[in-house]
C-alpha cells in the first residue's frame, strides 16, 4: 500500500466504508448545544463531541479503519503520536490482537502515556524538540516488520475521520437544521481532510473553517500562500494534540479544495474556553480540542450566522493542565 | 390539582405523556460507557448522562412538564430549590412567557444562583438550616396568586423525571443490552420514582437501586423500617442537590414499592468519582450528581453483574469544589 502519493483520493464511499467498518469498536458521538451559549453568541452552536469517544478523542476512528483494513498477515503496528493516536492504535491494535509499539515524546501529558500503556501498548519515548519521530517510528517498523499507520498521512486514517463528517451531516438533518459553518481543529490536517470532504458531499452550502494555536498556523498560511510552510521550530503552545509543524502532503492536498480558510488563537482563550465548556456544557475538553470552539466563542464566524458546528476534539488533558483553565475562569 | 393526595398514581401513560409535552424543551441525553472503566469494574456500566441536560440537570425535565401542564391563566410560578429545580423552573417558565420566584438558600452554589438568575427568575434567598422553604414558597405563591412547582412532591414532576427511565430502556434496547440493575441519585425521591416507575415497567427483570450521601440517607432508612424517617439535622453533605432531610410522602409510596434498595457514599469517595469521570468519561458531574456512579465504582452493586446503568444527574458544580475533586484524585 502507497501511504506516499502525492494526491491520493479519498471519496465519499471510502469514508462511508470506514464507518460501516468502526461501528462495533466506537460510538456516534453526540452533537450538544448549551442555550445559554446560544443566547450568548447571538447563534446555534452544535458541539460535536469527539472528546466523548472511546480513547477520548477522534483519533479512534482514524487508527480503527486503518487497523480493521490490515491483511491478517500483520502481527505488529507501529505508531508516533503524541498521545491521541497512541491510545488509539493501542485500543484498535489490542482490538485485533496485534502488538502496538507507540512512538511518543517524552513530554506528551501523562494521561496519554498511561492510557496508550493501559491498552497494551510498548512505549518508546523520545525529544519531540530535538528528535525525529517519522525517523524512530520507521527504524521500528523496518526492524519488527510492523505495519506503520501515520497519524495523518494515511488514506485509511483521513477515511475514518471523516466519519465525523458523516454524522454531523446526518445528525444536523435529524435536528432539521443547515449549518453554514463547520469548524475544527487542524493538526496535521487529516481530521479537517476527512470531516470536509464528508460535509461538502453532504451539505455543499455548508462553509468548513481550520481552527489552529497561534504560533501552528501551518496550514492556515498554507491555505494563503497556496503551498505548504511550516512553523518557526522555536514555537510552543499548550495545545499538544495539534502542534504539528506543517500540514501533510496528503491532507494539504485535499484541505486547499475543501476549506474556506482559517482562524489561529491564543492559548490564554483556549484555557478560557475550556473553563467555558467546563460551566455550561459539562465537558472536558483538552486545549487541542477546544481551538475550533474557541474560535466559534470569540466571534470568528462570518456575520450573519445563524448556526454553526465546531468539532471538540478530544478530551485528555492532565488535571494540572485543567485547574489552569478553571483558573483562567469562563468566557461568561 | 390536588397535590397533597397520599398515594398519586403516576402511570406509565403519564410518564409517557410527559415526554412528548417536554420534547421541544430538553434533549435526549446520551448513555455512554468507557472501555477502561468496564475492564476496571468486571462489567458493563452506562452512564446516563443527565449532567449534559440543558440547564444541566435532569431537573429541567419534570419542571418542564409541570410547567406546560398549567392553563394559559397562570402567569405566575414559584419554585424552592438548592440550585437545579431552581434552575429548570426558571427555564421552563420564561419558554412560556411566565415569571417565576425561587426560593434559594443563601448558601447554594454561585453557579446555580447565577443560572437561575439568567433564566430570567427573580431570586429570594434563605438560611437552609434555620428557616423553612416551604413556608416562604407557599407565603411567596399565596401573595402572588402563584402556582408553586414542587421539587419532588409533585406528579407531574415525578413524570417528567420518568422520562429518564423510559429513554434508559429504549437506549438499552438500541445497545442490545438489558442491564441488571439501574442506580439512581435520590434526594427526595422524585427522580428515582420516576425512574423506577418507568424501568420496571419497561424492564421488569431490573432492579432499581437509590444512592445517596452518607448522613442523608433517609430513603434508605425509610425502606428498610417501612415508614418514614428523617435525617440527623446535625449532618453535612458536599452534595447539595441531595441532602434533602427526609423522603416525600408522594415518592415514597411509590419508591417502597418499586426500589430494590440503596447505598450511602460518603463525600471523599464522591470527590474521587468526580474524578475519575474527569479523566476517563471527560464528563463535568456535580458532586450530588456523582453518588450513583460512586455506589456503582465502589462494588457495592450485587456479584455477578454484567450490565448497569448509574443516572449523572448533573453537572451544576463550582470550579473550587470540582478543583477539591481533581485534588482528591480518581480511583484508578
Amino acid at each position: 500500500m502507497n501511504q506516499h502519493s502525492p494526491t491520493p483520493a479519498v471519496s465519499l464511499d471510502d469514508i462511508r466504508a470506514a464507518a460501516d467498518r468502526i461501528a462495533a469498536h466506537s460510538i456516534r458521538t453526540p452533537l450538544l448545544e448549551s442555550p445559554r451559549v446560544n443566547g450568548w453568541l447571538g447563534f446555534r452552536l452544535l458541539v460535536k463531541c469527539e472528546n466523548l469517544q472511546h480513547t477520548g478523542s477522534f483519533k479512534l476512528r482514524g487508527a480503527t479503519n486503518a487497523v480493521m483494513s490490515l491483511p491478517d498477515s500483520v502481527t505488529d503496528v507501529v505508531a508516533y503520536s503524541s498521545g491521541n493516536h497512541a491510545q488509539a492504535v493501542a485500543r484498535a491494535a489490542s482490538r485485533r490482537g496485534m502488538r502496538a509499539v507507540i512512538v511518543m515524546p517524552e513530554d506528551a501529558p501523562a494521561l496519554k502515556i498511561e492510557g496508550t500503556r493501559a491498552y497494551g501498548a510498548e512505549i518508546v519515548t523520545y525529544d519531540r524538540y530535538t528528535e525525529s519521530r517519522e525517523e524512530i517510528g520507521g527504524n521500528i517498523a523496518a526492524e519488527r516488520n510492523a505495519e506503520l499507520i501515520r497519524p495523518f498521512e494515511d488514506v485509511r486514517v483521513i477515511a475514518g475521520q471523516g466519519t465525523i463528517g458523516l454524522e454531523i451531516a446526518a445528525q444536523c438533518a435529524e435536528l432539521g437544521v443547515a449549518p453554514q459553518h463547520v469548524i475544527s481543529c487542524c493538526g496535521g490536517g487529516g481530521l479537517i481532510a476527512g470531516v470536509s470532504l464528508a460535509v461538502t458531499s453532504r451539505m455543499p452550502a455548508t462553509k468548513v473553517w481550520a481552527a489552529e494555536p497561534e504560533g501552528f498556523d501551518d496550514t492556515i498560511r498554507s491555505l494563503e500562500s497556496g503551498k505548504i510552510v511550516s512553523v518557526d521550530p522555536a514555537s510552543r503552545s499548550i495545545c499538544d494534540a495539534v502542534v504539528t509543524p506543517s500540514p501533510g502532503e496528503t491532507t494539504f492536498a485535499i484541505n486547499r479544495t475543501t476549506l474556506a480558510g482559517g482562524f489561529a488563537v491564543s492559548d490564554e482563550l483556549v484555557l478560557q474556553v475550556m473553563a467555558t465548556a467546563f460551566k455550561h456544557l459539562k465537558l472536558v475538553i483538552e486545549p487541542g480540542g477546544a481551538v475550533a470552539l474557541a474560535a466559534a466563542l470569540d466571534g470568528r464566524l462570518p456575520s450573519g450566522t445563524d448556526c454553526a458546528v465546531a468539532v471538540a476534539s478530544g478530551g485528555n488533558v492532565d488535571p494540572q493542565m485543567f485547574a489552569r483553565a478553571l483558573v483562567a475562569g469562563p468566557l461568561f
